[in-house]
């Protein structure tokens, strides 16, 4: 029998980095376990039997990494994170964010929280509404914010006919009066579906959505009366509590998350995009891809794809989507990396193809195709 | 006469610092002002006239730091930016927050965007609420999270009775079963609205506001209903579009902002706590201050507070509130360095005299009462 202390304890295990020797480490890691559980001195929150008994979490090992920085891995109270989505991340990460020499490397749910459901859709939701099940998935972007309305709707309609699966908005599409929000909606969304209705594929339009939760649940009633079939967000812009709520009470179709503000320097990769985002709601995630504009390793990456479809405190997996300044010629690479469940994201280098686009966006989706059966005849699948 | 693409660019201008070579950087820097205004191929970008002409932004300068790191500054496009709090983030430093080598320094806006009105309060508005013109308010935690009930009342009294300026709950507080947000707001403000019956004072009981937008309404309707004069958020926790929307449309009173979670993004203290939270309304904010369990500098530390109090794109100024592991007895040190408009905040180290608390909290208030004495008897004021 374990004791009522670890049985609370059990669900949120939390391992954060901490840079130094090992003697300031070991003061520090208890540093850390105070601001995370009481921000109290120690000697004042044990005078009280509640407090010390469920509220004081506790250090369960520490070890060095070996390049200068150790791992401390921690039991924090579900009691006091558990009670909101704001409160949970609080707890997880909130002062201890401010301490330079301090990240968090990972956390663990041992049982779901039932405060979070994790993807309402996952990639199984995704690859259902856009009725593909045996390829990696495709997805563009309109670009850039700015380009004149019928030219928005212009490129939806030519990446539609050049059988991109995903056509979202570019995240810096807002609701501008020179683009506005809902007359954007509804002329991609028909542009996309007539040419759906042409060629008998379900290629879904992904509106952004921007601002303030008003501004915001504005945005998807239009977009969910209209008959849009996903949406996008990003976790970090909107705060992590409302984009929770959203995917939780208010959207009927899968989100894509969206990393725009989501920082590096605090939070390892795997756990921001591979679980926070997952847990509060994300069907898909995009991520910053090794050998594009960014900074992240190959390992980084396989890393955040691995972590969405790993089995994690109850929550459906989510599709990885590497995206950000990639070119069609890496496609076999990619999906040769990334494998079958993921949404490939090539946006700019598209465009760059100019009158040409139609073209360059079968040639897209063409590799992506011959890729998934080139992998399959080499797997003797079908 | 100036361009109009010079005047639309005029009102943000935003300062990066950039690690690397000064040939990295000058590379480096022309694609952080690509991501953070088109994010696609600037061939592509260039060939649509508002595009190019209003959209683009433009690198102003580029100078070393002289520690390895250079400063570069740019103008962005406002016309993006300023159509809600989410898009101004998204602009400000989205993707850029992604790459490792880059941090947010500064930002200007040289004339106010319409979109934000800084705090309704601020300095002046908070020293109305409270009845105190002429010294440093003083601020203390109720703490720590999971203590009963009666002993939360029984210190916010204990603190009223002491003379402290604010009572605040500390920012683990929540909606928890265990002292739900309706029960706690009105027995906290009860014990000290009697407290300031007896004494003729008018310290604010100060509730901590968690959850997501609909959980934090309801808190927020609860505490203005039962006349609380002031709340406590956290904005990176809640989102600062929220956070926002909170401060703009929502609340009648002031609002005190807590830095958890504040830290992964890479933006420079100044420019996250000085600027962007005052900015979303923000009347007095809390940071990490030097000397105690954070490892902000003294430098950093006299930089928010300056910036807080600066005039800036038309904002109200706000009050610097220096907290984290303080004691008792660098009272007059810290207001000699923070001078006069400062809320000095000291939590848990109040809660070590136990039994003697009312003596300790007396002590606090009296050694900053004798302080603003001396400072304003050297200066030659009243």
């Amino acid at each position: 029998m374990v004791s009522r202390k670890r049985d609370i304890m059990q669900a949120l295990e939390v391992t954060y980095r901490i840079r130094g020797t090992e003697t300031e480490v070991r003061v520090h890691a208890e540093s850390v376990l105070l601001e995370q559980t009481v921000e109290t001195p120690a000697d004042v929150a044990r005078r009280y039997p509640f407090v010390r008994d469920e509220m004081m979490g506790e250090l369960r090992s520490l070890d060095s990494a070996g390049d200068g920085t150790f791992l401390a891995r921690m039991a924090l109270p579900t009691a006091t994170a558990s009670v909101d989505a704001a409160q949970f991340l609080n707890v997880l990460f909130g002062n201890s964010s401010l301490h330079e020499r301090v990240t968090l490397e990972d956390f663990d749910l041992a049982d779901a929280l039932p405060l979070f459901r994790g993807p309402q859709f996952g990639i199984s939701g995704i690859r259902a509404a856009v009725g593909v099940s045996d390829r990696p998935l495709t997805c563009t972007a309109v670009k850039p914010v700015g380009i004149p309305f019928e030219e928005v709707v212009r490129l939806c309609r030519t990446f539609a006919e050049g059988g991109v699966d995903l056509i979202k908005d570019d995240h810096y599409f807002a609701d501008h009066p020179f683009c506005p929000f809902d007359d954007r909606v509804r002329a991609c969304l028909d542009a996309v579906e007539e040419s759906n209705a042409r060629t008998g594929r379900r290629t879904i339009y992904v509106p952004n959505l921007s601002g303030s939760p008003d501004q915001v649940l504005r945005q998807l009633d239009v977009a969910q009366q209209v008959g849009v079939r996903a949406v996008m967000a990003a976790p970090m812009l909107l705060g992590m509590p409302f984009f929770h709520e959203l995917t939780h009470r208010r959207l009927d179709v899968p989100v894509l998350a969206h990393p725009s503000f989501s920082g590096i320097q605090g939070i390892a990769p795997a756990a921001s995009f591979g679980k926070l985002f997952r847990l509060f709601g994300a069907d898909a995630v995009i991520f910053a891809n090794y050998g594009g504009r960014f900074s992240y390793s190959q390992d980084v990456c396989a890393g955040i794809a691995k972590t969405l479809r790993t089995p994690f405190a109850g929550a459906a997996p989510a599709f990885p989507v590497p995206a950000g300044g990639m070119h069609v010629d890496r496609t076999a690479e990619l999906l040769d990396f990334f494998g079958n469940d993921t949404i490939l994201l090539i946006g700019g280098s598209l465009l760059q193809a100019g009158d040409r686009l139609l073209d360059a966006t079968l040639s897209f989706t063409e590799r992506v195709r011959q890729a998934a059966r080139s992998a399959a005849k080499n797997s003797g699948g079908a």
